[in-house]
């Protein structure tokens, strides 16, 4: 199983390696490129045509303002993409957002929320795991730390003095 | 493989209805529901629970304003949630978007446009098809047909007379 | 009497405090948790559905972002609860604000400002005062203050050297 | 038991008189009036400044575009106001919310949904049933009552034919 | 002639004491004060009602968020009502403008830029100017002054190595 | 005592009249104009540099979309200059209230509600009444009628059966 | 001469036809396609790579909700595109001009108003009377035209009764 | 050929600036002003009458808040017209992004992105490069070299270790 995981800018990087963390910590196989549909429209093009016989099964992509890039790899490719909108430094991601989850019927892109890079990361293996079950553990596995770590700083909180 | 396709009101129907038609269209088994996160909460986290166990592999969630129903759904099931905001008669569906779309880390949403029923139902088939193979190409099948249907779109516009 | 103060995030808690300072100040008894509607899901419906039984009069849920805190205990309790939105890095608030406010019918949320911690304790005083003549008390005796104090803020600028 | 139920325009009473009907369900005592706080400001700081002496315990305050008067009333009484934004035609509701919401810190205004004139009620009657347990059992038996009616609609739409 | 500068709270002098500097530069009396619509309703209300019997001709009011300040001194006064949005830490502005601009039928208030405290005093010197023939030519003056300034800048650059 | 009353374009005029309304009833002179910032730029230039010397005191500009005439009228001007923001079809208002509303520092426009057409009379009233004793006079009247229909709407609403 | 008019989907049509009028008018050749980003990926990618080696000198792109065809078209051909963003029936607008207008650095696409389909085809008129002079003197004349046309409504309103 | 590139304050240079480097990189001749639609309207109306008969044959305006200046200068020139909103320091940019690319009917501003300035100058370039066959080639090689640029960046995070 893989993951491709695409940024418009070298400059999302800082965002998108959360995701990467993600995909290490769940060991899932995941390629991180830039690629961009504005500047490499036609590497983008090939990309997403090719992505399923390369033997990837869910896309991320990841960009800011006029965030084209997830609906142009939707447009490609018959596999899941989901949409990570990068936040800039105007209009405070609303651009970003409505670029990317906005998408005409018939070309989905599953958009998470800006700059929510753990999210698409999780998301990605949450369709994943539809298929692999050994994901499915792990995921529920996941639910249960996080469970667990926002219990103890409940408890944590409860001994603080007013 | 069974898709279940939640609403928070009979009043979303007549939006989460043209999901249903994908549905049929793509012969995937689909349990429409009314269930709401804030008048029948028992209800969503017991439905969202067991679903796994129930053989469901993808939910849709569609609410409307201060849009919970898919966030719940999400905090209570390893699956993978899809949140289908519905514009309601005030603010013009940006509340149901940003309600469903700005998740915390951790429990990820799969967010489609607002009012994007068709999309919801065909992100949900593109996720089954990670697995199921018949669905894929069924999908690619059904991104041929879209790309005709425009091109013969085009084609006649070509033919008029300005 | 008594009030309980959730937040959905630790994170949440420097804008949470100033809630508690108010109660102190006021001798309200106050519980303060952090419980998340997302990542621990069952903790919030046991401890809404609890609450009253629990001699809880007032709930308080701070949340960020898809802010589903408060929909998500107003739907377990019939108690009376305040939405306390809180900003979050992305869009200003408004995700938050909107997530809370907009309760579709049937189960409404007592929304007070973006980050407005004062305001959503000084509302639970002025709620339990409808109970407790006291506090009653105490609340014109708050605005009695504060005008005194706005006064006096004038009479110093009045004295400014333009 | 009594609640001041104000409008700042008589056009907005198509919207408030939703209200009303949940009063009169549960047998509340509900007074309803046209004051402005820009057109007849001292009628409305003469009925904040008396509502407390005159046995009202909650009041209600709708109004739209630069929707004052919830503010302006609780600046007057140390009662709960709860503030009901109403959409007029231009800007679909954001500035009545905005206007509502966004009190300063000392002087909250309880806020509900634009135009959610039954949640701004149903606010009102789980404040008063802090004081007042006849009215907490009402207000559980309503919860209950809805809950059956989502689920009924669940029921129907079961059995629909795709 | 004389004019009226309030604040709704203290930590506004900031952006008002811009408008103070105008005034001293037309040697237009200023008299500025902090009156809240919030926590000092009664002072509002009463100078509001006694300013043109004191002499005052032009209010200014500044106000932050839910910014009612303007609406309310407009409310009880024939004079011209010039309302200043102040921007607070929350919504950028937003709420400040939407809660002073969109006042309903009746009761206007002429509204600035948010933080626009140069305009608000220049407003108040063309209000004024109407009547005092001596503020007007300053005003002419003013705007000679600016459109040399500007066009220096235009030369400065023009001079620029690129 | 004379105002200028410009639209953009005619379309404006259904918006519009209803300000005229209100000067016939204050026996103001008004000079209703279609004069457009980039459709006849020259003329509106010339008008504007012209006006005070026709004897023209205050000037109302109504536009909507980008709607720059109430900033171009109030760079050739030092008449006090009202900006009437017009709704479009796209946009909801916002476009013209920001574009009318935000003007730089030097050049003010005192901008009234979106749509807010009698408000921009009657601020014009305000203003001119700073001089005109006799319009004064007619705003207070104009006040104590409003109060008092409102007050009639009060009264009406009480005889109401629930 | 030749234009490019394309829309991403039949259903802009009725607005993208006001465009076609204005090139009637001006008699400039003008090629209109449906073409879809999404949709019709390829076609996109093909039609923009050899519209310059067609003859085409500037190209139109109209589209709505996430609208992706002006920025994708940008990226494959070095010719001037214009971007028409496309109202639909949610968010007003606001989710087509976002996705148009803000094009990351290096690719830029030159945007008009919210459904301003003739301005988009009078930009396209005043890029190619940069090579063409006869095309700028017929933009002349039809500037003429217009503030013609603007001076004869400004008289016909100067007759009306108020 | 030449080009002018306008800004409405000197302030906004910083941002400006960038256009001019790539009016310095591809050798277009640039005249930088700073002229105000507000502060310098006649020279303003000047310029833009003046631009076609001096050479000029593409202008880029600059301006942010109530952002007239494009549209002033679009008014008085029959030449493209090129704006570049610039983020103000309240509402994040879209002020100027409304006050700029929503023009009425018949006066069309070409614009981009807020805060693009190299989007200006690239728009600029692309629209010279209509009649320019060299600037063609220029443009070419530039979109080659960013694609380059972006696949090397694509490479050298190829080569990163998780």
């Amino acid at each position: 199983m893989k993951v491709a995981l695409l940024m418009g800018s070298k400059s999302d990087y800082s965002v998108v390696q959360r995701a990467e963390r993600i995909f290490k910590a769940f060991e899932v196989e995941c390629e991180t490129r830039v690629i961009s549909a504005h500047r490499t429209p036609r590497r983008a093009a090939e990309f997403a045509a090719a992505a399923e016989d390369e033997g990837i099964e869910v896309i991320i992509a990841a960009a800011g303002k006029a965030a084209h890039l997830a609906g142009v790899v939707a447009a490609y490719t018959p596999l899941p993409v989901i949409g990570l909108p990068v936040k800039s430094s105007t209009l405070d991601g609303l651009d970003s957002l409505l670029s990317t989850v906005q998408m005409p019927s018939g070309v989905p892109v599953a958009t998470v929320a800006v700059d929510g890079a753990e999210n698409a990361a999780l998301l990605a293996i949450q369709i994943l795991s539809v298929k692999y079950g050994d994901l499915r553990r792990q995921m529920k596995q996941y639910k249960e730390d996080m469970a667990r770590e926002t219990a103890r700083a409940d408890d944590e909180l409860g001994a603080h003095d007013l």
